[in-house]
């Protein structure tokens, strides 16, 4: 199974969808059960014995005994590229194919959170019972699983780590040339809700000196925050949403919504960067003589990979012929959660244009067949600390 | 008829409303047919011959011969307050009442553009036969009238000159602690239309100095518009509207659009900053490698008042105890259109807190009454030159 096959069966997938001329597959949807009756039917062929976990993970196994995981996530968000996620577990079915070590291979059934808004179901059941939503578990019950087993989905003391392949989902890969990056840790995130109230008025009656403009005030802080990241080595920070209340051509804007989203790989770095645009927040707020309510909404932190993994990961990279470039990984992955029972580490593989969740998103054969090697190498030479 | 009368007159028709529980009042709307009932009972008893023109418009007239029109709006915004236009009105036939002076009062069917979006329905056919769309023609039949007499709507060149009474809508007079305002002209005003396309990607996975944000590019800009506004004396500018296309926390803004109004009395002012805000607009996006569109929507130049009149109101303003304030109009109204056509002049009466197009509008009693002993100082005094 090379380059050609892992992408061959990736496109495969991607006819399974729920929306004709898209690829969108969230938990458990009904394109979901020819996913599993084609991963099934890889996975037999590359030796494996296999299940659907009451989550819906599909797991193959090359033995019960100890064994590295290496899996990623089956579902997709709307309007998706064929290869994030799929191709992690395309290439763990080829790892398993290869026979070099005891293996067990992981189609995990939900990542992106779209159908539920909650992300991770399928690896949060690896590492404890997550709480689940009595709509999640319609649906679980609906796809006919038994959410009574959920407890027995999480990992044995037999699986000694987790390794996943996906694509970097980010430009940095493709700006440096290189095919294949060793993520040494998955970024820590904090997101905040703001709402900025002055007071809506007449856009031409009332001078500029009377105004209470809830938008200048949170332009001010916007532009304020696009400057402290681009300050901050390794962060990144992002008002994706910005919205004007009942905002008409003419009338000065009374009330603003915006998000925030802040990443970094070191958390102290990130609470220190989070506090000072907090401040901002309520000066420049205070300047405009408007109110600026914060509001944290979520709080992630950093994970470390595994270093005896990533050493392994670097190690085979090299011996591949590649320059080992370890990097931080902006985006939450499942071996985010995984990392919380077993070792976990992850090799990422270059997005051509830094394109993702997005139709156009492609991976480079030449970077699969080097992904293969690695993976080879790795599985050859590493051994549980 | 004094301050108190005009004003239970203006809660009157307030009652009179497409919402309960709101004052909502558009273009012929069915609540227009009470408002009709109550005024041409009170034009009549003030000794005017009334009729409906054919855009709805409401006139009584106290001889054919040359005279002076008062008059103003009788429509109102959705969630209206009781003052807007209405109280202009109440004060005509007030100063009929008084028979002081030959007079036409007129209540205008529509200024704000609510129901069709198009302002200034009434006024305009006053001055000419305004451009029609079949669904307002289509409204005004409804309504009972005939389009054809639109024309027959027209002032005769009897009327000798429009004066509006008309609440400020702004703080100006509130904060100098001033009953009255005499408008000396009407601000020209430009609207414009902002696209800014950068690229959408992925919030945590693209380095800050990658990104092509949509949102930081425009957010520089509203700062600016803002900055060189208060730079400008008796400028207004305004970003009212600012949407993020298909914002999401997690996502770098890709497209944002926004708009844009400026205002001031001096035509040559406006088209200058005009010009810098659209250099800026280019030159912000520029710097962050996004692309923006300004499509200019409208512009409407200033409009003087008639000097004479100015004059005469200043004269009354001072023989009824005030200190005349001379001031400009930000916003638009019926005196800007019948301009056109007519000497034309404007006295503000003080909104309590600059509080309009909302249900707190207010005005007070004490403000009322100097209004009415200006308009009928100016009644006994001007004359048409």
């Amino acid at each position: 199974m090379d380059a050609q096959e892992v992408i061959r069966r990736c496109e495969l997938l991607a006819q399974c969808t729920e929306e004709p001329g898209h690829i969108t597959r969230t938990f458990l949807s009904p394109p979901m059960w020819e996913v599993h009756r084609m991963v099934r039917e890889w996975m037999e062929e590359a030796g494996l014995r296999v299940w659907v976990d009451a989550v819906g993970n599909i797991r193959g196994v090359s033995t019960d005994g100890p064994r590295l995981m290496i899996g990623s996530h089956l579902d997709t968000v709307p309007h998706a590229g064929g290869y994030d996620g799929i191709l992690g577990v395309m290439i763990g079915i080829a790892m398993a194919e290869r026979r070099i070590a005891p293996l067990e291979v992981v189609g995990f059934s939900e990542e992106e959170g779209v159908r539920f808004g909650k992300p991770f179901i399928g690896s949060l059941a690896l590492v404890g019972t997550p709480r689940m939503d009595p709509e999640i578990l319609d649906a679980i019950r609906e796809y006919g699983l038994e959410p009574e087993q959920i407890p027995q989905a999480a990992v044995d003391d037999k699986v000694r780590g987790f390794l996943e392949f996906h694509i970097e989902q980010g430009p940095v890969l493709d700006k440096k040339d290189l095919p294949l990056g060793v993520v040494e840790s998955i970024a820590g995130q904090s997101r905040a809700a703001l709402s900025y109230v002055g007071r809506a008025n007449h856009a031409g009656t009332t001078p500029m000196k009377f105004r209470r403009d809830a938008l200048v005030a949170a332009s001010n802080w916007v532009c304020f925050v696009d400057y402290k990241a681009r300050g901050t080595p390794g962060l990144v920070a992002t008002v994706g949403q910005l919205e004007v209340e009942s905002g008409a051509a003419n009338v000065i804007p009374g009330s603003v919504h915006a998000s925030l989203d802040v990443r970094h790989a070191d958390d102290s770095v990130r609470a220190e960067v989070l506090e000072i645009l907090r401040h901002a927040a309520n000066s420049y707020a205070g300047c405009r003589n408007v109110k600026v309510v914060w509001e944290e909404t979520s709080e992630q932190p950093a994970t470390a990979m595994d270093a005896s993994m990533i050493a392994g990961l670097c190690a085979a990279v090299e011996s591949a012929g590649q320059r080992p470039h370890r990097m931080v990984s902006g985006a939450g992955h499942d071996a985010m959660i995984l990392a919380r029972k077993v070792p976990a580490a992850m090799l990422f593989l270059r997005s051509p244009g830094g394109i993702s969740h997005n139709p156009n998103e492609a991976v480079y054969a030449s970077d699969v067949d080097a992904a293969l090697a690695v993976g080879a190498r790795f599985l050859e030479t590493w051994r549980p600390t």
